[in-house]
């Protein structure tokens, strides 16, 4: 159709989506350069956002001191949830790598202001989480970008976000979504992590589709089936 | 840096992210083949998720019944919605089209299973809502591999999650978290269609970018300026 891509700048977008890792353990010491970070950061705020909000802003941390801070809330939560898992599992939880605050040579927390906007945003009448929602488009944005530029991402997802914003000096309506790790790295994993450890493995796209309502799996159809397998 | 992309790679993946739109009125009727909705499903299924958990499950909905349905909760969501703006606004609102549930070729929606993983899946500890946003980061690789399809997605967020859960018979535990219209389109419009009717502007990237902490921006720093505006 008219619309669409060429097939190298289609090729480039799929690679970006099946190539993009999140990483804890490769990265370089090389700083990102400014002009890319723009790039990225442009990128991000061309997401979508509900009414237009763009409630994001995105904080640029070098400090050794604001990342040692956040790595003891990530020390404390990561200690909390290895509790969570017995044996063998327990072993292979403690074993993993989960951040790479201090190692990546920047740090990038995209915020969501949950106020923005006024008290009337277009679209976010019904459902008031759709300015978050909107927040994690701009990170999927940064995150393509990134692997495209060469650049690895990991998403620290074990933080207490209260301990969080305190260290970050938010305002009390803005939200800490996503603290990121950025750099380039020595490789980009084939697989993820996870699956590579056996920590667990893709689900099957054909056991996700239904048709029309929930529980009509589409498996039955020979095309699409032929290309998700 | 070795892991970049070539320059026709970049750009295709950064042409999906800057002529991406919200589309509603656009759409054209002929139908998406399914090799291409393969394509768009296979690319949300690679997005990241906390822990591994994929939470999401698509629903590929063509029956003209459940969009009725469906379009009978936006109507009166939106009606809700036009209360809250008085005069000109009101009526700049009421002119707005935010939705293609009838006249795109067919509706998609993208679900989160809260129950995922079981109890404790790896980095969903402390933010019980990880769940959502990995959900929300498949939406955008769809998003954006649509554009580069040359089809239009238009999200609408107008509508009551409980009553379109009970439309689509989704479990207890699975939430409608993205209810998307799908379809080519006669144009992808140059700006947002909120931008182009005054609705609200694009915010300076300048202003949303912080050193280390909220409130120090990095205004000063003139190659990130340079690029910013």
């Amino acid at each position: 159709m008219s619309h669409s891509f060429t097939e190298p700048e289609r090729e480039g977008l799929y690679r970006a989506i099946y190539e993009r890792r999140d990483v804890r353990s490769q990265f370089l010491p090389d700083p990102v350069p400014s002009h890319v970070l723009a790039r990225l950061l442009n990128a991000a705020h061309h997401a979508p956002s509900v009414g237009f909000m763009q409630p994001w802003d995105f904080l640029v941390i070098d400090s050794l001191e604001v990342r040692q801070s956040v790595l003891e809330i990530f020390d404390r939560e990561n200690e909390r949830a290895a509790g969570n898992y017995d044996g063998d599992r327990g072993q292979t939880y403690r074993s993993l790598k989960l951040q790479g605050i201090i190692e990546s040579p920047m740090n990038l927390c995209i915020t969501c202001d949950r106020s923005r906007g006024g008290p009337s945003v277009l679209g976010r009448n019904t459902i008031m989480e759709t300015d978050l929602f909107s927040t994690c488009l701009a990170v999927q944005n940064l995150w393509l970008a990134a692997r495209a530029e060469g650049i690895g991402v990991g998403w620290v997802s074990i933080l207490d976000p209260q301990e969080l914003a305190q260290v970050l000096e938010l305002p009390e309506q803005v939200y800490p979504l996503a603290y990121l790790c950025l750099g380039y790295v020595s490789e980009f994993l084939d697989q993820p992590e996870l699956q590579a450890k056996g920590w667990r493995s893709r689900i099957p796209l054909s056991e996700l589709v239904h048709r029309d309502t929930w529980g009509h799996l589409l498996e039955s159809e020979d095309e699409l089936r032929g290309l998700m397998d």
